[in-house]
């Protein structure tokens, strides 16, 4: 029932993921009659789709404690998230209010031993690849433990899809020296260099080593990840009209962009943000991913994407038990607040 | 004698600043035999130089207390800076390093009444035109009430430079909402809105409103306003590789490329980050303009015409009238941390 549109792109968004990966099911959490309509016209998906009716909505503008409130045990939100926690469901998926749906999936899934706070994580294009950013929200601010324990969980996330035994893992900061940026930032640098973590620690990275592809994992606070992510979607959408305009300017511009038209269309591809839609909450039991609300079927579509490979990964038993081995050998001394 | 070049990056480009603002007229500090070397080249800048012979310069990687202690008196970054103090020039333009720039700049101009600490301002593209935004990494973290200075100084900043009476500022933020963020953050939207200040308070904007020119002034802390700025920088190169292989990738696109290269040269110019070289520390009885240290000689000169709209704008003076009022009608009980 979730984001700008509900129903309208959810369904659609499944059927389009349903045709690449066809071994999955879908229960459907919702207001029965709308999604029942819906679905009517995508049979596919009926074939493999279950409804659980709800008749509790949470709104896009609700406050995290009033959804609680509100919502819990009976909104389709909520239902959907129990269906994580009690096995039915590999993943949840919603367009809905990312502050509702973390508070929820925190108190029904809980977090992973050891793990205080769950961060949200973002698949970010780069120049070759694509790498792993977070916290891009979840939190603001975070201790020196806190980005470390980011920095695992992001490189469970990489290992789980981009296939990569060591990934490598930077913190944003805002200088590379190690004397440089927040107390926080290089605390958590030290304790990185001195233990023996299961990746390859690569340093500070600096803002504009992220697209370049400097590493596969980029740890940050959620403050500043979140504002570099929405910098980086603003920079690209005004490129992107900038480029428009050149293109038009004179006939014979116009004459060599229809020439180049495909080239045109493989870049409006590469740049398109509802390739790259679905943020993933890590270090929760179970697997939760948002997807914006303002995307269409074509966004919503990779957000299930990235779930269904998500659950494939056994992201969270992995995880699990490397935090537990990761922690022991960790001085943790002086890192919280 | 700064940034990673030298005088041999300092001169020509003083000479192509010279060509756009023939009145100007230079102090050269540094080594009087690299300069006149260099300087013979550019028979026009030397008529119109003097050069002040340092034997000390200041080295890239020294931190600020070092350079403080090493080149305070004698060296070529500081007399620079003096130059300014005593009203021998009206800018002081450097390409050398910025923490020991900063450190200089404050212990021989020392910060306007009322300001405690300066900010870096950066003029950022936007798709119509450009906006400020400071600080991009003079400070890391700021309380509420440098927040409201930052708000103060880049309007002023905007004031001289666009010519509006009444610019827009926006405080950069995760998300639109009163109750989102951090607390400083959420502190100086208060105080903006219930004061009355020489500027339109906007509310807060998100990293993607920046480009889209939403507002005039975007203020934030250092450390994510740095990480901004170079994001957004990372972006554009990123495009920029994904537009040169998307055009070369058939014979189509390549005779289509070709057809609008009068375009792309026009994209690569609204793109090239020389066009905006140049960070204004505000805040100062004085003018410090800090190029890129990497520049070239078309950098090092928007550096300098920056320099030269700066001094001609009567900034400091306005600046420190102005801030007196509003600190006066300010109510900034709890404001600082």
């Amino acid at each position: 029932m979730g984001g700008d549109h509900g129903a309208e792109v959810v369904i659609p968004g499944a059927e389009l993921s349903l045709i690449r990966h066809p071994d999955t099911r879908y229960i459907l959490f919702g207001d029965e009659a709308v999604i029942k309509e819906e679905l009517s016209k995508h049979k596919n998906l009926a074939a493999k789709s279950e409804i659980v009716h709800t008749d509790v909505a949470i709104s896009m503008d609700a406050k995290p404690s009033q959804a609680l409130r509100q919502g819990r045990w009976k909104s389709s939100m909520w239902k959907a998230i129990e269906a994580v926690r009690d096995g039915e469901a590999g993943a949840v998926i919603s367009a809905g209010n990312t502050g509702a749906l973390m508070a929820m999936a925190k108190f029904c899934l809980k977090t992973v031993p050891e793990i205080e706070r769950p961060a949200i994580a973002a698949i970010w294009p780069t120049v070759d690849s694509e790498c792993i950013v977070l916290d891009v929200g979840a939190n603001v601010g975070a201790d020196a433990r806190q980005l470390v324990d980011f920095a695992m969980m992001g490189a469970a996330m990489a290992r789980a899809l981009f296939s990569q035994e060591r990934p490598t893992v930077g913190l944003l900061n805002i200088g590379v020296e190690e004397v440089k940026g927040l107390e926080e930032v290089r605390k958590a640098g030290t304790a990185l260099r001195e233990c023996n973590p299961p990746f390859d620690y690569h340093g500070f990275i600096e803002g504009d080593d992220v697209g370049q592809g400097a590493v596969d994992v980029v740890v940050t606070e959620g403050f500043s990840g979140n504002i570099a992510l929405k910098t980086a979607e603003g920079t690209a959408k005004q490129i992107a009209a900038y480029l428009r305009a050149a293109m038009s300017r004179s006939p014979m511009a116009r004459v060599g962009a229809v020439l180049a038209s495909g080239a045109f269309q493989a870049l409006k591809e590469k740049m398109d943000p509802r390739q790259m839609n679905g943020g993933v909450f890590l270090g929760l039991n179970g697997i939760v991913i948002k997807s914006h609300g303002g995307t269409d079927a074509t966004g919503f579509a990779s957000a299930i994407d990235l779930g269904y490979d998500m659950a494939q990964s056994g992201l969270v038993d992995q995880l699990t038990g490397e935090l537990e081995k990761f922690h022991a050998s960790l001085n943790m001394e002086n890192m919280s607040k």
